[in-house]
């Protein structure tokens, strides 16, 4: 059985509840939205810029941080990745651009 | 049975063989890697600002655009989400600062 | 005499009073500080991208873009050009790693 | 006599020149431009989260760093402030909304 989001998603609560000494996750979120916002966005122009250097490594490893810390961004801004998911299964059920064209919002 | 973000790569490795006209992800891959990189950095951007301002309605559709913008860089990328999710695993085996110190990665 | 970042910032606030309609600067802050914010990040990062991809017609025109959209921020964020640049100023009488580690700031 | 753009590109030029180990721009630079694009993100990012919650001390510091690391990553991508100045100046010789049409640029 492979690892999947909401694997990471469980961790990521779980951490939630340690003490900054001892918990990455949990230090970041006692620091704030703002950091945890902050940490996505770095991550995001990383992996984008390993992206545009053909660096799979790097891309690979960027793209875990930006799910990471995505992840941590959802909890401190108190929304559930369940939801996410949710909104992203009901974009995929219409087509990619008719739906585009219909709320302004990207989708595959 | 959850929605999940495999199954959101399906989809946008399905999309990804259409047609640039009937396919938002088609035409965003089409453009190069580029412009889907740019593209992660916004949705980031917007997720991080989403979440400072505790919109949680938009934190829930940005962190929707942010995971579908990564699938289309990481396939432009030639990266594939399995090695992402592997890495993941990986780190989450570890305890979270110390795999920090030990890699300068960030992990739960 | 030279176009300089004060020039560009008188335009900005001459043309901030404009209509929305006549003006994108006016069109721009009428949409608040989010979206002026959101353009910001967006333009650093097609700045960091076409950086990295060497394309140096780019860069120029991103970079261009990058400070017209600071200045839009500030202006919307009630921040004057004149204490960012007093801030520099500051910051560049010390030596630069000195400084550095003195305030966690950077400074050249 | 206020401090400008064209000072602090000076200094940067001039500190470029330093070893890396007594100048934080030396020392970034050496790291590539990778490393200075990926610090103008970072830093436009935490000015975009200054500005949208409104912690003016912030924003005037983020905006200096956004302004430094312009100037840096231009120095590593081989562009001249002045050829963005000239491209600004171009820009603002015609009316905002109109330019924007016409080449897809943002202006003022």
């Amino acid at each position: 059985m492979s690892f999947t989001l909401e694997d990471l998603d469980r961790i990521v609560r779980a951490r939630a509840a340690a003490s900054p000494d001892e918990s990455y996750t949990a230090k970041l979120l006692a620091r704030g939205v703002e950091k945890c916002a902050q940490k996505l966005g770095e991550e995001a122009v990383e992996a984008a810029i390993a992206a545009v250097t053909h660096d799979r490594e790097e891309l690979t490893a960027e793209a875990a941080d930006v799910l990471y810390h995505l992840l941590v961004v959802l909890r401190a801004g108190g929304v559930e990745l369940g939801a996410v998911m949710a909104e992203l299964e009901a974009r995929t059920s219409q087509t990619g651009l008719e739906e585009k064209a219909s709320r302004s919002r990207k989708t595959p």
